[in-house]
């Protein structure tokens, strides 16, 4: 089933005292840069670093509440991460004392990894690809009866990741337009619900790497097509295919899916670290680098960034991978 | 006259509403590196990118007040700067329609420069070392009749940069020690005032690093000695010598002084970027160096850090110096 702005609202509530209130960030230099305001709702400084913990930790609060009416429950849980998605179940599922299980294609990040096992989950190695992931996933279901915890085709999932946009806009309701990164879409999907709710003239836009553009061909044909294999993106978060609920409610909640060139994502990633001094990854870069391109919002406009993540392997980012001797200036 | 804690109490009403109160960020990462519980008062995210802007508003909060009751008053103000005590004077005198000069030595931060030139100060540039600056900015006020805000021997720059401790302590009471970096000794002589007015049992530490260990050696032989030329450290903003206040107030207020090298400034900042993902200063980085090589306060305290600020050349910073090119993982 579909979820609607209620369910955001309602996780807010499920979350309050559990989830980081991410501070807000600008910066003069960016914004003289672009022409535009920009807001970032710093979700890189969320607990396990990205807005994903919002969603697993809804979810799991959920299925709490189920397991203890059932004497019988076994409070497993499993699901399939290319990294901040497991980090973010492995962690909700820590803090209530369930076990947990990730799938990771054999492409994740090393540091996503780490900071999964960091949370005490059991990893499960696998092909790239949405086929070999959900194999792999369906095996440990067979074999252990855990709940499945999709990281975005789930309305429980979705709801949660709409509060970070709900607690951007509902102190900064001045904002014209917020714009997401979209890999599977529940962050963009949840972002949606919440501004129709809170904001309904706020224009909703998504961007995704141009090599990883299954989102913006759905959106634009009306017809949701996925991605074949792992797309050669540096945003490693935003690999996946469009998921079935995010489709339907990008249907008619979403403005516009963008997309954006390599090189600009990169560039942006460097731009973030000097006018803003926070380090992104490059899934959350896709959206400073539509805006740099002078693509999203108009001049002179308010736009909210729901910066997805922080989870960077800083060998892999071209400018963030020098030698590490020393050399003054 | 040497500034007290009341001072910087009546600094941080004068600034109410004029500086941002900076995030204070942790990392349960960076917690478990080094067996203590790390509070990074994010200075880095202040106007101008650090600290610096609280003294030099404070000051010039001042210096028109007095003017406002002078009508013959130029409100002419200048300085010597290796950064950011230049662009914060220059973006508090345009906030308050004041012109503004700064002496820059010549191995400044190119970053740090066009921080100043973009708050519309003149640039003024001299080699590098005391001497040199203090001559230049002499030639400034015999020309114009400026008034002289001094980086950090002045009591109203030093009480206002007290208020980031100020604000660090009285949300963070169990605080057992405080630490920031030294270059003149400004930050560390207000955060020395701040700390004993509000949390008395604080231990005060600097650092600095041990190419330009004047305070260190200053502050352990009783006898105040400057760095002569202008030392080969990659933290810019510390290679100035200790003041004749703040060695004062050291001798009063502080507990140690720490040195670190020069590989462990950079590890810092590539850690803190991992594990916060903030970006800080070289100069910023010494105290988390001292932190992470278990010089720092004992196991299990916690310390609460001053980032100084966040204005990098990420060019000079040898991990943030790669190459441009994408290079998908």
């Amino acid at each position: 089933m579909l979820p609607v702005f209620t369910d955001v609202v309602a996780a807010a509530g499920r979350l309050e005292g559990r989830v980081i209130h991410t501070p807000v960030m600008s910066s003069e230099r960016f914004d003289a840069r672009v022409g535009r305001k920009v807001l970032l709702k710093c979700e890189n400084l969320q607990h396990i670093g990205a807005f994903k913990f919002r969603g697993a930790l809804n979810t799991l609060l959920q299925l709490e509440a189920a397991a203890a009416a059932d004497p019988a429950s076994s409070r497993l849980v499993a699901t399939h991460s290319s990294g901040n998605h497991g980090a973010a179940l492995a962690r909700a599922a820590r803090e209530l004392g369930w076990r947990c299980w990730v799938v990771t294609p054999n492409d994740a990040s090393p540091a996503k990894l780490a900071n999964i096992t960091a949370e005490g989950a059991t990893l499960r190695h696998c092909e790239p690809g949405l086929g070999p992931r959900e194999a792999a996933l369906a095996e440990i279901v067979a074999q252990t009866g855990a709940d499945v915890v999709h990281p975005f085709d789930d309305a429980r999932v979705i709801a949660g990741q709409g509060t970070a946009a709900l607690e951007l806009l509902s102190t900064h309701s001045s904002i014209d337009v917020i714009s997401t990164p979209v890999g599977g879409g529940g962050l963009l999907s949840g972002t949606a619900l919440a501004a129709r709710g809170v904001v309904p003239s706020c224009r909703v836009i998504g961007v995704e790497p141009k090599v990883a553009d299954d989102a913006a061909r759905s959106f634009h044909s009306g017809v949701r097509v996925g991605m074949s294999g792992s797309p050669p993106t540096i945003a490693d978060g935003l690999r996946g295919s469009l998921g079935v609920l995010p489709f339907e409610i990008f249907k008619n909640h979403v403005d516009d899916v963008l997309t954006v060139e390599e090189a600009a994502i990169v560039q942006a990633m460097r731009i973030a670290l000097e006018d803003f001094r926070v380090l992104i990854e490059p899934s959350s870069a896709v959206v400073l680098a539509a805006i740099l391109d002078g693509r999203l919002g108009k001049p002179g406009e308010t736009i909210g960034v729901i910066v997805s993540g922080g989870n960077v392997d800083l060998s892999v980012c071209p400018f963030l991978s020098g030698e590490r001797s020393v050399r003054a200036s």
